[in-house]
């Protein structure tokens, strides 16, 4: 019997509050469009208080990428920090639904901090800016990774923004170390732009160092090599990593490989809500590793799949993907 | 300065829980299709983790109706209870981030209930399933009723639910009396045929002796006065109360007013999800009547804002209600 995993993530557990909102709200509240902004309990009850009405659903990048592998057929597992309260709850109950193993220890009621929450702010265009309160999950520990999953893992993907936190860089180390001793691979989404400038070094030494696969889009990965030109970035990632895959947004995906790239077009698609879009891309793209399809068509996948996020509300598939899979030949 | 209200909503405040499922589960589940079933913890907690991953969006018959009101431009409040825990928190802000008045005390800590939940299971034809944790909303009491807001109503709206619980005949008691001390007026929704079944004589004495309003859809009213005639419950009603609208489906609402009868039809719509479709009925008919208008219009705004409800998943409005009613010149 395989008892192993194809992939494991790791990263922030959050229940996303997503609300429709014009450009003036943003304006009006000093919310950078388009990106994720990290804020404290005092500015999330400002905020919350000030949007719409909204509806929850389990969010997340990295558990929304675990998410969409599960739909798609992957054995696939989560580890991420929530706690015992009624969001956790529900977080939980999404991603075990949906066939996830998701095993994390939930802090219990006498924490300091809740299970945490993304709002995200949708714009007429389809462009999303999240406001995050960490809460609990920033306080994923080495002690919450249990080595014996990892050792376990094909992949390991790991979730760039879980880099925000004390005990973060130490997790991801454990797991990144058993993953290798189990005879696994490792891969890191860089997340944001932002998040990259925070934890630049830590994020380029990893990359030449102790990693397979690299995911980010254009924006990202300018920033990890500090230059305005995509083509140098390009380049730059070539030298320090085998496999890469960098979205362009709706020009579609390059896949770097030993150093030689191509661009993989994404099919065209109405953007309803971009959140997601790079989530659901690196489940398309793990899930075709996972089945040992050759990068250019892992990539294709990852199109696939990104496309149908963007065309809902949420982060989290409406439609069966391992169906939409067939129907795109894949 | 008027400090009245076009309409005072009370009913059980609840999160709804929604999950797309095949009519497989519905059956292997023991769950009746179309109709609202009252479980306890045990079987909400059964049921829950059977289901897929779900979102979650506020709800509560009464509150969705109240919440159409206030998008539509109506003075509206809500009375319902909620916990002061993380449901309650996202019940709060929906009702109020659209402009409703919503004061009633919340439930604190130590209280033995949450804030309750309905599992909603939308079948593929669009008919929804519900399964009711009633939780702490069961636990209105009169001593939630702020006499000094019902006197300040023009129109009471019950919703028959929440005849459901120890103490609530008591806080309708005396919101209607306190509605009417008022110059206010007061309606009710008989909300499910079985709600109707538990609490029969109750209604129809109320109806009969308290009530300007009943709203009802063709099952409920039948199994009000124990007929399988349509026709011959029409006929009962239009002899208990002045104005009713009875509403018939795809085929519109029969408007009974000081006993004639009319059918009011209401525009074709794809049905995604028949959740609210009554509750925003009721919205629109009452949002018509605050702003002076026959009957029969207020029948054809309760259709206008009842077809926008069943388009989508959901019970909460996703558009403009007042930029859909003048487009469909109203």
């Amino acid at each position: 019997m395989n008892d192993r995993y194809d992939v494991v993530g790791i990263g922030n557990a959050l229940v996303d509050v997503l609300a429709r909102v014009e450009d003036e709200f943003l304006a009006e509240n000093g919310i950078e469009k388009g990106i994720m902004t990290l804020i404290d309990t005092a500015r999330a009850t400002e905020l919350y208080g000030r949007m719409g009405p909204a509806i929850e659903i389990s969010g997340g990048s990295g558990a929304n990428t675990i998410a969409g592998l599960a739909m798609l057929g992957s054995r696939a597992a989560y580890v991420g920090k929530v706690k015992d309260d009624q969001l956790g709850a529900i977080f939980a109950h999404d991603i075990r639904a949906l066939g996830a193993t998701f095993e994390t220890p939930m802090a219990t009621g006498d924490h300091d901090f809740d299970t945490g929450r993304c709002m995200v702010l949708v714009s007429p265009d389809g462009e999303r800016s999240m406001n995050t309160y960490l809460g609990v999950s920033e306080h994923l520990s080495p002690s919450d990774i249990d080595e014996s999953m990892m050792e376990r893992a094909d992949w390991l993907y790991l979730e760039g923004y879980r880099f925000d936190g004390p005990d973060s860089v130490g997790a991801f180390a454990r797991a990144v170390a058993a993953c290798k001793r189990g005879g696994g691979r490792a891969s890191v989404t860089l997340s944001d732009p932002f998040c990259v400038d925070r934890h630049r070094d830590a994020f380029r030494r990893m990359i030449r160092d102790d990693l397979d696969l690299l995911f980010a889009n254009e924006h990202e990965v300018m920033s990890l090599y500090q230059t305005s030109s995509l083509e140098a970035a390009l380049d730059a990632c070539a030298k320090d990593v085998r496999l890469a895959a960098v979205t362009v947004g709706p020009k579609g995906a390059w896949v770097i490989e030993d150093g030689k790239r191509a661009l993989v077009p994404t099919p065209p698609v109405q953007v309803v809500d971009a959140t997601g879009a790079g989530d659901l891309f690196a489940a398309g793209f793990l899930h075709g590793l996972a089945r040992g399809r050759a990068p250019k068509i892992c990539a294709r996948m990852g199109c696939v799949a990104a496309a149908e996020i963007i065309s809902h509300i949420g982060a989290r598939p409406e439609v069966d993907l391992k169906a939409l899979m067939a129907k795109n030949g894949m």
